[in-house]
């Protein structure tokens, strides 16, 4: 598996810009993932905004509302270092299209699997409210959290963001003195 | 009071699995206390997933969806760890069985403070979200709110776990060397 | 800026309490900001209880539904600490009175950055939930998250309340030794 690092937080938390933080600092070519479909104003403003954010910075930018898994497996390189934001977003898409949410979710992660480089996922954390009523929200929350729970296992580095600030929940081990 | 540990948090946050790790790895006789209601197929599927992973390793199984102060008087003993899972269902049921919860969560409490052995207590962590408009769930997220600090005072461990794996909010005493 | 401590957490997590204990410990006089409205009994009810906590111990009460910039520039000094309580409340208010929330937050920051002495934020974490389908509570739970990030960049204490326990987002420095 690709070195990956899952970013988690609530909304607003400061998750996407830790992602891109991380991808600029890294020293491999940065390749931005976007799920988010401009399906109405306040997606588009936010779109914007956040491209604004990267512009200049050597970004390639990629789009993959549904084929994310087939995108990572486009982009990724050893000398790369991919940015998906957010896999929430995709995997509501995924759901909306009338997709195999559970099929398209092993998908993925087997894509992450076989990546070379190093990957930073971003997803937000919505299982701390009260049970949904409705049942696709429910249905949704809690491929979530499985989608969260079996990346986390493979992952090296685990983030919770509160108010643009990072618990860890998983750290990567520390680098080993040179000989 | 019994030696408690209190594991928090979101839906599928791996809050379960932690606690039957929990449980097995202590030495003393595992006590399964499952307080969901298998009302629809949802919970019905979700009921067998969980047993099913549970067979074949010396759990005891109990079911305790109203009356769970009286499960644990009669299962707690000094060879014996109980996992309640989980306290938020077993609130939601003895909101919709019309009983007082306020008493019922004090009741609780006295049961867990005077049962001897272990007790390993999983919750849903579920005041994170936006204020509910209905009262009845507003009500509800307060009543598990005030019962998870309650019980958290009186715990040993206190774990929040994210994407299945645990943030410490609160660890026991390191283990006094032998003299 | 005055030192400020921002301290974050769901319904019932011990927010409240954890403030005011540290205001109450820092030998500062304490002058609590309340923002909370009467609008009804539950309401009613939750501010008589946490105001008969405060009584008799040296609290100086001040109410400020609305206009909580202007309640911090009228209250700090040098020898007090200011407990702002809470600011998703006074957030509320801003947009049910119709009012630019956007610019209240602002001038709301600049009056805790030129507050002398010390203040303590309470205020909910409410976006882990759900994307909730009401756009007003979308574009409330938006606002809350920037204005948490926005003073957490600058406060010395961040802390995440979960069941009653801290989790320390931020940490202030360790305290010089005296030379």
């Amino acid at each position: 598996m690709a070195r990956a690092a899952l970013i988690l937080g609530g909304a607003r938390s400061g998750k996407s810009r830790r992602g891109e933080e991380m991808a600029l600092s890294c020293g491999l070519a940065p390749v931005h993932i976007a799920t988010a479909e401009a399906r109405d104003d306040e997606m588009r403003e936010r779109i914007a905004r956040h491209k604004a954010r990267r512009r200049g910075r050597g970004w390639r930018e990629v789009e993959a509302p549904l084929d994310l898994a087939g995108a990572i497996r486009a982009e990724a390189a050893a000398d790369r270092i991919l940015l998906v934001d957010c896999l929430t977003l995709w995997l509501a898409n995924t759901m909306l299209a009338g997709r195999d949410a559970g099929a398209e979710a092993a998908a993925l992660r087997r894509a992450i699997g076989d990546a070379p480089g190093r990957i930073v996922l971003v997803s937000s954390e919505v299982g701390l409210g009260i049970v949904p009523e409705n049942a696709l929200a429910r249905r949704f929350r809690d491929l979530a959290g499985e989608l969260h729970r079996d990346l986390a296992r493979e992952a090296e580095t685990v983030l919770f963001m509160v108010a643009g600030l990072p618990l860890a929940v998983k750290a990567p081990p520390p680098a080993r003195p040179p000989d």
